[in-house]
């Protein structure tokens, strides 16, 4: 028998590994990541900022943002037969698989796929950052009988981002809350998803698998797919008083709301939630239309109220995207697209100082018999 | 912080989760399977009485094992787009990045994708054990150029699959010896690629992504990857003096010898590699030609003199993979199909009790800095 005493169900609070990129202090309330807190950041940096950050191991300065964001554009060559091959992808096929295929397909291009050397997945993770824009929208383009879309390189990297999301150029205010939304869903410790594509790598398996792998994880409803599924819920009704009800008709079913818990703050509120929110605000004052805006703080409040429970960024992040125009199918994929960054400083990290993974089980079946 | 202690890297000796399908137990060196010991049912049943028993709980009798024979062949229905998509692919793809596409895509085909009851998820499990053999060999043709193969429904499952690997009816022997590989790579408590799936499926995730998430971790050199690695290193040489030269010379640079070693067995043989290594003397009585049976033996005592490690089942399976005629980039693909029962019962039991894994991590990073 393993020497280890039994650890709580799904691994709950236990230390899985030793990272340096990011840490959730919840004695401190702070999401550190690379020494910054992530909430203070949102202050003073972008989603580019952040990638530098992740890869270079220190903030940009001015000239360095520039180069990184030409960088960006210069690096987006996608290979014609990988829109062949989504074009042949039944109706059907949710965004998130056809993500999934994409980045499977890719591995196939890459000259130097087995090279796990930390230059190696820099260069990589940097072209990755600057195709997967375009690939999540024109996959979701293709799949819906759509014409594709090229990138306006006239724009920021999230100008052109939700540009391709919304075919239509966003004004400043969309485009910096749809870049703080990059910026907060950019990286967060060791999600399932972000476990999952350690797990993989340490195998020492390439950086395409282990992300094919994250898209996979992403998907579930209990972690990024639940950012579709408060979108779901928010349009059945349109009334705070209606939505609530809806609410209350969940718990009495003992249904799971999406949007709320999380394994780590559990009993407090998201910090990146608060700042969601307020983009919430923000957009809903300019709009001149807070009908979602009520809705969510009804939501918010019956739950704290009746269960205890705080949203978390995917219940915030729904209502911002629905406003900005993106069709909800991508919400999760877009959530992909951010935290690809943190996935590929994790797969780095983990291929640079690497043990397999590989733990054991409680055994609760049949006992041994003869055949 | 987390309250529980930290633990050894890769979470060596972690429980992870409780399961009623496999236990390595090493202290009466049995490998149980559902109850049974995997040594002891090599001498009772074949790779399709192992399907029933992972999927039905119970071991089927013979005209069980008869209707499921049938219903693995009437399931293989592929969709014709499937092939156009792994057509497009660029040459260099390896065969497992083909096969994790493959899965990828076919999840746009499943009508009932994200049910995920137990009824579901076995129908699923079924259908992919039926298409898998197919879609592994024919994707490994339509990247090499080669014209691609269709199922002898005349031949049992395990025959027809070595079949389509090798455009040839095997041998009564051969069908045996393939049969017994399938059987032992069939299941093995929680590799690496099984945690990868047990986790994936945690987020409430479907089966395919599941699935792409376990090619992906397979194919790393650490795990699955190695019975490739073993035959490259067999074939760098030919005689067993030269092949002792040949490890003793890694051994000095340092490097890992593919095929041996495991985190569970440690400092003794994988039970199965011996199984595997009794099936390489009888095909090479046969063949009448011994020379990587010798090889092996010479690693085999070599490493366990120098290092005091022992073969793994990749170590032999790789030759006698060789020896029947496979080609060596199928033989990790193999295991994968072989596996993907395995991968399949954990994937429902997940489902069927669920848990989001979502562990912690111990902070090593620049301690908090105001921006
Ligand atoms: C995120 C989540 C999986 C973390 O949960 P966890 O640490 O595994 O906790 P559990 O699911 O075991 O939940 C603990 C308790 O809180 C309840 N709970 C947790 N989240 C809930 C929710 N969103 N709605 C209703 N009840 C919830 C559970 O039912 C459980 O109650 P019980 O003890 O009476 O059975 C969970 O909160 C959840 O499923 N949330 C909804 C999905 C979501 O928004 N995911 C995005 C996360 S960023
Ligand atoms: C399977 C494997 C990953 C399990 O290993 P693990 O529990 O993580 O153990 P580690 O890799 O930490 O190895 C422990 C020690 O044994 C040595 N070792 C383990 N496997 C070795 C091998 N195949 N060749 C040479 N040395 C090996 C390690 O170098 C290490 O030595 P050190 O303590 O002096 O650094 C490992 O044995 C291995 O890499 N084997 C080769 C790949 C392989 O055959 N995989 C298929 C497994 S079914």
């Amino acid at each position: 028998m393993p020497a280890e005493p039994l650890s709580k169900a799904g691994l709950q609070d236990v230390i899985a590994l030793d990272t340096a990129i990011s840490y959730l202090d919840t004695d401190r309330e702070q999401i550190l990541i690379k020494g910054f807190d992530l909430i203070e950041l949102t202050q003073h940096i972008g989603y580019v900022e952040m990638i530098h950050l992740l890869f270079e191991h220190q903030l940009p300065n001015t000239e360095q943002v520039k180069s990184l964001e030409q960088r960006l554009k210069d690096q987006c060559d996608i290979p014609t037969s990988l829109w062949t091959i989504l074009q042949e992808l039944p109706q059907e096929t949710h965004p998130m698989d056809a993500q999934r295929t994409a980045l499977s397909v890719l591995a196939g291009f890459d000259q130097s796929l087995h090279d796990c050397s930390v230059q190696a997945n820099t260069h990589r993770a940097y072209r990755l950052l600057a195709t997967l824009p375009m690939i999540t929208a024109n996959s979701y383009y293709l799949l819906n009988g759509k014409p594709t879309i090229v990138t306006d390189s006239s724009l920021s990297y999230s100008a052109n981002f939700l540009y391709l999301l919304t075919g239509r150029v966003p004004s400043k205010l969309e485009e910096r809350i749809f870049d703080l939304s990059l910026l907060l869903y950019s990286e967060h410790e060791l999600p399932n998803s972000t476990f999952t594509a350690r797990v993989i790598a340490s195998t020492l398996s390439d950086m395409y698998g282990a992300l094919t792998g994250a898209v996979a994880s992403l998907k579930g409803p209990l972690h990024g797919g639940a950012n579709e599924e408060v979108m779901k819920l928010l349009l059945k009704v349109n009334t705070p008083e209606a939505f609530e009800e809806l609410l209350q008709e969940k718990l009495r079913q003992k249904e799971k709301i999406m949007g709320f818990g999380h394994r780590v703050y559990a009993k407090k509120m998201d910090p990146r939630a608060l700042i969601m929110k307020r983009a919430l605000i923000d957009l809903s004052d300019q709009r001149g239309d807070d009908q979602f805006l009520r809705m969510c703080e009804a939501g918010e409040n019956l739950m704290e109220r009746e269960k205890g429970l705080f949203p978390n960024l995917d219940y915030y992040a729904a209502p911002v995207y629905y406003m900005l125009g993106i069709p909800i199918d991508l919400f999760t994929p877009i959530f992909f697209c951010s935290r690809t960054v943190g996935l590929c400083a994790h797969i780095i990290e983990q291929h640079q100082n690497n043990r397999l993974f590989r733990p054991r089980v409680q055994y609760k079946g049949t006992p041994y018999q003869f055949i």
